[in-house]
């Protein structure tokens, strides 16, 4: 079969591989429709990781069942289905907490694993025609046969769930106020559950007009960090209050406004600013314990100096971590078949599977209008 | 009335004050019976806060009330009461939803107010023959009437709450395992509150024999850190496991063992390496803004460097803040009273008023058997 | 001062009174703004409860604060506010843990206090040009100065917060689906709530069709149980599944669709089918546990046939009771001002305070235009 | 192998039957090392169940692995387990949000599966030589190897984590009190639950001298029914007040003690008196949609009459249903391992397999000595 191949920083390419087999009863085949790259996959494709060539990308996808394993109890062949990023056993001590993100079973000596990415086990990814499934039963979300929503269904996968998981680490009630920084996919995806949820305020942090327009056009408050201090920016328009939560949805990888330059803590610090005392902190942005293309020794440790004492003052609570997917899939699938969740509104573009060469290198310059790319087969 | 008046660092002195006077329809006067020392007293007392000559210490009272404003409803004289360290007021959006730690209402342009302390309002403290309780229905706790329990009543007002709020930050239930950094008063008692909840496994870490003893004695499992990295002797004791919960019982004034200096943030990293992904992070040990004493110009401004990737990586979530006493002492107070919870345990010695100078100079350098002071006027 | 006054069974009448006065140093008197006439005060109306003539109604109030006791810290005259249909006193143990609807203070002998109801302590209702609000710092809740959103804001005093706690109790999160019994002011308001937390499927069961297009108009699915069995109806809709959750706005004078007399379980026993197991039902719909007025000697007593062996196969939690309205008025409050939310969609009609005793007739008699009446005085 | 096997009312008896198979990949084999008698055994040995001659008895199990399906991933030969008596899949809705009690999949058309049990799926008991556990890696809990604690980790399969199940159901809280209802095995295990829990008052009704010598003797207050109304004699002790939450351990074989017969509400009702308003109540103990032993026409539909006017004016909330055994004996077992459980003091005696058909006669009759029975094979 085609997929899409890492070859080295900046480099990927279409190969033929062989394609996937079952190799456990409870595998299935799914020959996949739609396969979005994530901004995630750009840590890889910059080189900024230790991803080996030959690695399959690919963690958010959907598709048609192909083939089934003997010890699969729910799944058949032609069911239409999305897998969470995660792969995950569903009976470790993590997977009955519902902890999926962090799987103790099949990445063996690290808690989590995921499809085509670097350190997250044996598992190729899916943009690729087809898509070897571990514990099936437990990782392959069923959904209406069919065509329809294909584009909202595939966003199941990570960044309908993830952005959502900021909300939930904040445990975000009906007419509370929050502050969200970023809004690329994650951060819109974060702006857009916040107001599925009931929040009264939810105010949007960026500095990209056009995703400042797509949030304010759900119904958010565009902050434009390029225009002043984001934090002022919120205070004043709430007479000198500050927000019931907040979400980070940038990660690592912040820009200081006023340097332009890479500070890793800036969002984490305009949070500590923002959220009222008694607030919570929401952070499903990426951190990581090493980077080596960080702009400071302490950095590329993945240590950050980090406000703690003012924090603590005012009783802060704080929550990090990838998402765990499932704790969400079924609810937010239910919500776009019901007519009440369009999240497809941050797709920018679908793109031949044999295009994604090109498709990466627009995305990674943030070309306009290669802002979420959906590959197809 | 006597009281303990700060005049400066290291010094305290008994002095004649003016009695307090009800001041509001809701204001009590008590007439203390007891009044504990505590540690954070000692930032003051150290000279190494804002505080000025004149302030009189104490926020860890009990006592009679003694005289009733007109508005209160449910207080009469003779009643046996125990203060919570904060003073709230009990109907600002704070105070509503249970964050009596952070009052909107009695402290203006603070979130949160203090008998006794510096920068907390204007509160005087309770080392003294009475104490101006405002707000008394919401902020006095009824005890049975007598003697019986004294010394247990009065950890009421801070330190059995405190220690409890370090469990319940990490939302401890029955079964878990727990490491508790701080085996002082509040770490003591953090170790207690773990046990009273049903822990399967709960390690303390100090490296004061008197204090490993006392929580051995409860039936925790002591760390002694001073023998070896306390993160690795809790592994090996666990068959390489971490834990799953853990708290901070310390603070920034945390001591890195290695160098035997101040070192803020020593702690905060032991807590992420040694509690396992998905796991939770109490922190009621206190942290500052602004520390002029610290060891580093980060730190004087409460900027600690920590290992946020790390953190992240593990799906960490953390809690943090000063102790919203009223929503514990109601139960706390039942479980001494059922026999339950006796955390007297920790009270080392009951001292005259009148010898208060004496007694705080003692505990300052931490001289045996002045470990936890309870003064009698 | 005008205030309508019960004179007997189907008699208020609008009379002269004295004015209410400051009796204790935490009461402000209220000159009312508007007053609505509530469902529940027809059970006195119809002369069904223990109520003596004298009694004046209103227990929906809002309007300006004209008189402040020498206790009260944050208010001031002139302030807008709406109160609470519970009068509660902010310290006792209920009040303390956020459940004001079971004040131990206000109403001794008893759980919980309300203005102008019977049995529910003595506190005047606000149908009238003034209302005396003790312990007014915790029972008013501030709204912007001015005029706007009248309409809105005075259905926070019961009938909005009320509609939500259904949601509420049944712990109601994002992509679920709910089946709401009643589609009067509090079964409206309890959808409107769920759709405002982003329920997947909301399906209202009524019969009456101008109730059923309120509820079609917010994007609900309304159920006519005139039509047939609400519960094959809405299995019908879902391939034969149940909803997650159910709500019963009804209370205990549900009518037997089959037998068109009032069966007090009827509602109770359609949830019961028609919730999945390990679902939820919420009970804010009223049942009393003395009716001289219900069909049978059981129902008189409160005592209902309920099919528990259903409810315990199923796993279904429960969970019920009169709304603690200071738990969401608040954030329902912002929601308002935010323009996320427009309660008034089932505001009737305004009358005239004079005209109250035409308004209570008509409501009673379901005449159409009187289904919610805001008095004017 | 030798088993229990059901031969009609008030006969059991040990035949040979073939040896489970590995049918499915996920299975594994166990041979049984102790398998316990439970109460809920008793209703089919009665007759009083629509189980048919033929059916092994059984879930209550623990054993070692003996043989493994080609796609279990985390269990090995000579791995000792206990099991839940859930039989349950994993990944259905339900599992996978906890609710393992009410399995989608193992039981198609019911909601719950379990080992030898009438209408709870295809699963034989354990009392016998070997069993066959389907979705093994889910459903086997791995045990220290060797002999220690058997008798208290055969408890884990059902009566521990169901007494517990009472205590979470009302979400107990340290320092809360607690009313249990029933001292029976399960009764006994909520009981110590809630002592694990940090309760500070637990009161356990029944009337069988040695279950209330038991209760006792672990730390609760035994409250003889036999000897006067069980809510007044609470009542009495606690000064006229109530208690904060309330457990159902008895079911509806409920015995009013006024009229020594059946009564299934008698407990429910003593329950909505005893708790105090805001309170909760839990239900582990069975009710059933049909009982044709039941005492009257209501009850044979599982209806009970429901004092339910009362419960909504206090506010009361209630949980229901079977265990979610997953839950919680992850954290039990560990417990038991630190040495801070020890639930097997409700162990009555070990019986040989063999003896078993003598075992159920005795413990059927109440006699003394025969009231958890453990089977050894």
């Amino acid at each position: 079969m085609r997929a899409i191949v890492y070859k080295g920083p900046f480099q990927v390419a279409v190969e033929q591989v062989s394609d996937p087999k079952i190799q456990h009863p409870n595998d299935v085949i799914v020959r996949i429709t739609s396969s979005a790259i994530c901004g995630s996959d750009l840590h890889m494709y910059e080189g900024r990781t230790a991803a080996q060539p030959g690695l399959i990308f690919g963690h958010e996808n959907m598709g048609i069942v192909e083939e089934v394993g003997s010890g699969v109890t729910t799944l058949h062949k032609g069911d239409r289905v999305v897998m969470p990023f995660n792969v995950a056993c569903g009976f470790c001590e993590n997977c009955e907490r519902g902890f999926t993100a962090f799987c103790l079973t099949v990445n063996p000596g690290f808690a989590g694993g995921a499809y085509g990415y670097v350190a997250m086990g044996p598992y190729p990814g899916g943009q690729a025609e087809l898509l070897r499934v571990p514990y099936a039963d437990f990782n392959a979300l069923k959904l209406p046969p069919g065509t329809e929503h294909e584009e909202d269904f595939v966003l199941l996968a990570d960044i309908f769930p993830t952005g959502y998981h900021g909300t939930e680490l904040v445990q975000l009630s009906p007419g509370e106020s929050i502050a969200i920084f970023g809004a690329g996919p994650v951060g819109a995806m974060a702006a857009y559950s916040a107001l599925i949820r009931g929040a009264a305020e939810v105010y949007v942090v960026d500095r990209v007009p056009e995703r400042l327009q797509k949030v304010k056009d759900i119904g958010a408050t565009p902050i434009d960090f390029s225009k002043g201090d984001p934090v002022q920016q919120i205070r004043d328009m709430r007479g000198g209050d500050g927000v019931d939560k907040g979400v980070d949805a940038v990660g690592y990888q912040a820009v200081d406004p006023n340097k332009n330059t890479e500070q890793p803590s800036v969002v984490l610090e305009s949070l500590i600013q923002i959220v009222n005392a008694t607030g919570m902190l929401g952070i499903p942005g990426l951190y990581v314990p090493t980077d080596p293309g960080a702009p400071d020794p302490n950095s590329k440790q993945g240590k950050l100096l980090i406000s703690f004492g003012k924090l603590f003052e005012k009783g802060l609570r704080l929550g990090t971590g990838q998402c765990d997917v499932k704790r969400y899939n079924r609810f937010l699938r239910d919500l776009i078949i019901a007519g009440k969740a369009k999240p497809s509104f941050i797709v920018s573009n679908e793109v031949l599977l044999n295009d994604a060469p090109m498709a990466y290198e627009k995305f990674d310059k943030r070309i306009e209008g290669y802002t979420k790319v959906i590959l197809k087969p």
